[in-house]
């Protein structure tokens, strides 16, 4: 049995037609749900951006503020406030408001964990494709 | 202290505009570098596709070939080659020759996890809010 990399295989797909259908018939028990499927989509549409990523990778490390987040990002209060509006919308982030600021963080220990093993898979890929 | 919920907060930000220095600079050391951010949110926005969260979900199950795979997803082999080839290109997914079939799996250990988390937390989300 010849094991390819998946680096430098060519395009590859079976030389004959041949489903299984009790291993199709295993996975598709297996399957998230139509709606699943779509939130799921959408908070990754979300995610597949450099100003998202590092907004959330910003509330992965602490709890900040539009101010900090601005200031990191150099960016203005308003484009974060977008920003955060429409994470908040799609349950990426959450708000707390303490006296007269307002500190965002991450919805919950999910989205910490998909960012921590995006990036992780990420960093893995520049170290070792150089990219 | 208010402690407001995400779903029904209105638009927030601080009251006075006060970003606290040595916050960010802390943040800002844990931040992942630009090559990093470019490459999540290429990863995360090749996700945020209806088919490939399927397809991919579909390999978190199991291994399955071309034709596996055409089959569950009422696809033709020529759509989900398509898609694989490019998902192989960001390393999202890996080929194995195996005489005259060919299997694909998640890459690694990440991507398992990635999309675990994603689907719990979307499922999470349809039961709290029924859509």
């Amino acid at each position: 049995m010849a094991v390819q990399s998946h680096v430098d295989a060519p395009d590859l797909a079976c030389d004959v037609f041949h489903a299984d259908p009790a291993r199709v018939a295993e996975v598709r028990a297996a399957q998230p749900d139509a709606v699943t499927v779509e939130r799921l989509a959408e908070i990754f549409n979300a995610l597949g951006d450099p100003t998202r990523v590092r907004l959330l990778s910003a509330l992965a490390t602490a709890e900040l503020c539009v101010c900090d987040l601005a200031t990191l990002l150099s960016l203005t209060e308003s484009a974060i406030s977008h920003q955060l509006r429409f994470l908040r919308s799609l349950r990426l982030v959450r708000a707390r408001r303490a006296g007269r600021m307002v500190f965002y963080r991450l919805d919950d220990e999910h989205i910490v964990r998909l960012l921590a093993q995006g990036r992780e898979h990420a960093e893995e890929g520049v170290s070792r494709f150089g990219r």
